[in-house]
């Protein structure tokens, strides 16, 4: 069973919002063992939309549309169902008295507009809006099936999970149960995690992996589709098994886990605590370890000691040290590390010092030149790296790589 | 002159990322006066994508694909392009040079993969990608244009703005100038500013104003078109002057101005400089500080005071302070404050303390609840929000109201 999503308004092609109810309706679809085989913007043109909707039912069976259904003469796409179904627009008295009853409640008099969004075309079925004024459609038509929603994500997401997810269950009597499982992997450019698994980028369905890189992260995605759940986990963990085998410890996660998250659990089973004293990455590591709930219990203190004069002052580095080698160096880096972890009276201390730029490089000393200091009781380390990118490009990647350290290093 | 957008990728078919970049092209084609007709989005499958091409190329000027350009065999992109056009893939020197030179500064063999990227239709041009591996392509072909652009928006954004929009503003030799300028509101809700300003969003082409909501931030986006640039500028300054008056000390700033970079200008202009002491917000402020490039000539250090040991220690706050009142309080808050400007000699010592969530909340302390300290030689300050949501968005909301109380206070 194959569906189209068609997304209607000019503020699309303007450009004006984000498309959301695209990849929210895709992923329900996923989940539901439904392929989107493609989709479609088009504008407030009941012409250009009549095309888009004939063309995708040519190629599908199913439709599902997002938006045009509000109350003002841009809103075309229960004239364009009318048109391609050859169903005149009648007026729904049950909508009209949903319609009343909500503008009753919000103290508002019903506008004349309005009242438009209770004629939809004959004998279809409506499905109600438990939170604005637009019902839902639901057309059966020469076998096909056509699903109109309204288009605020917070009208059409309850709508299509309570109501339509059920509805299209039922109809594609899906004998298919589909998983899915992301790996997530930090430390590894994505040709290297690509040439690790080479092979399994290649799997054809029912199990397929997919890669997907964003700035310090590499994904896995595995999906599998089988008769029934069980058989459809036992494919997924197949493949997990494989890939953790290949890429060991440069996976820290699966789905929605963060490094944060992974970092923040290791430092709780081992009972260790933290401190951070940043500099070239301002906060960002603080900031991204205190979003993990709980984070109180392992994160001491954090600094941000930006000025040479505040890494005097609070870390003891000696004046002296920073100009025989200046600020961005690794022997600052440790000194800044041990002198946070004294200060904190935690088990690590943690620094970063570099340059986010724009400004501030030199040939000897570029833009993207970061050093990052873990030091524990027993052990003292300081890598150096160099990333490239605009300034929260190059703070972002630091505080990855510092998260991984912690990470790895524990 | 009409353009269509084409983006491809399975991942987007199977929702598992949202495609903003549809959204920043529609835009950006918006503002250089050419018509977005139509966006649509396949797979990773050659032959589906050709056929998209073509209906495409049959009914618009100009096909602006997005994605498919990366190194592994679900890329397809140039592969359809060759079939389109009839051009073989020939290798670019000059790409494989780019390619290697990237490889070598990220200190990686280049993988054997990597080297498909530098195979080109014969012929066509290319564009550099100063941040990763895929080149970008532009191919004239029978009187229409087809331009191709890596997926991932940090490689496509500066890739689009700085080569193709000068590129296709020349083809276009558009008769119309369009503008647009976000004016960006902090401390209102949406109601209010819609309140305030219901006639100008009522307004209609060819100059229009909508109003855009997201977490501490509102902002109304004029758009004027007009036959030439200065008319079109003239209709966005006679607008921007009406909000103005109406939203006065609330307006930050405009356009990509961001509300960190509105403190800076005026913490560099006013030659005052900052320290933070964070609890709840974990580093957030001096993150967001120390993204403003050139923010070292105004923030001198942060801390981030999560554990009351750490308060005590760094911030001179009392035990018996904390004991009486609670980390969470105004009293505590304000100590914080006058602590670390004491500590970085700064002009001005701000913090925050407060329970993000989602546990730690009681009765009378609940969840969202933060106070925000302001302190500078002359005055002292503290205020009480409640914030909700989850715990970045009370994280984040909490950094937006204490940067707002800096623009507002210094």
């Amino acid at each position: 069973m194959k569906a189209e999503i068609i997304s209607i308004g000019t503020e699309l092609l303007l450009g004006h919002i984000v498309n959301t109810n695209a990849s929210f309706l895709s992923q329900k679809l996923a989940e539901a063992g439904i392929d989107v085989y493609r989709q479609a913007t088009v504008g407030d043109n009941v012409e250009r939309l009549c095309n888009s909707i004939k063309t995708s039912l040519r190629r599908s069976d199913m439709v599902i549309m997002s938006g045009g259904l509000g109350p003002t003469i841009d809103d075309v796409t229960i004239e364009a169902i009318s048109i391609l179904t050859g169903r005149p627009l009648v007026l729904n008295k049950a909508i009209l008295k949903d319609l009343k009853h909500y503008f009753k409640l919000k103290k508002v008099r019903c506008p004349k507009e309005s009242i438009r969004q209770a004629y939809i075309p004959k004998g279809v079925r409506w499905i109600r809006n438990s939170v604005g004024t637009a019902p839902g459609l639901i057309i059966e038509c020469d076998g096909k099936t056509i699903i109109c929603l309204p288009g605020p994500p917070r009208e059409l997401e309850p709508m299509f999970t309570v109501d339509i997810i059920p509805y299209i269950k039922k109809i594609a009597e899906s004998a298919w149960s589909i998983r899915s499982r992301s790996i997530k992997i930090v430390g590894l450019a994505e040709s290297q995690v690509n040439a690790a698994v080479r092979d399994l980028l290649e799997l054809k369905p029912p199990t397929t992996v997919g890669i997907y890189a964003s700035l310090g992260v590499v994904q896995l995605k595995i999906m599998a589709k089988a008769k029934d759940e069980k058989s459809a986990a036992l494919a997924i963990n197949r493949i997990e098994r494989k890939i953790r085998l290949r890429l060991k410890e440069h996976i820290f996660g699966c789905d929605d886990q963060t490094l944060e998250g992974a970092v923040g659990r290791l430092l709780l089973k081992k009972k260790v605590t933290i401190a951070t004293a940043e500099s070239c990455t301002g906060g960002l590591i603080s900031n991204r370890l205190t979003n993990v709930s709980g984070s109180s219990g392992y994160f001491m203190m954090g600094t941000v000691t930006y000025s040479n004069a505040s890494k005097a002052a609070t870390l003891d580095v000696p004046k002296s040290l920073i100009d025989k080698y200046g600020a961005i160096s690794s022997q600052v880096a440790l000194k800044m590390a041990k002198g946070i972890k004294r200060l904190a009276s935690s088990n690590i201390g943690l620094s970063t010092t570099g340059i986010a730029g724009p400004g501030g490089g030199t040939k000897t000393k570029p833009v993207g030149l970061v050093y990052i200091a873990f030091v524990t009781g027993k052990k003292a380390l300081v890598r150096e790296f160099r990333f490239r990118g605009t300034r929260e490009e190059i703070k972002f990647q630091a505080s990855q790589a510092a998260l991984d350290i912690i990470r790895v290093h524990i």
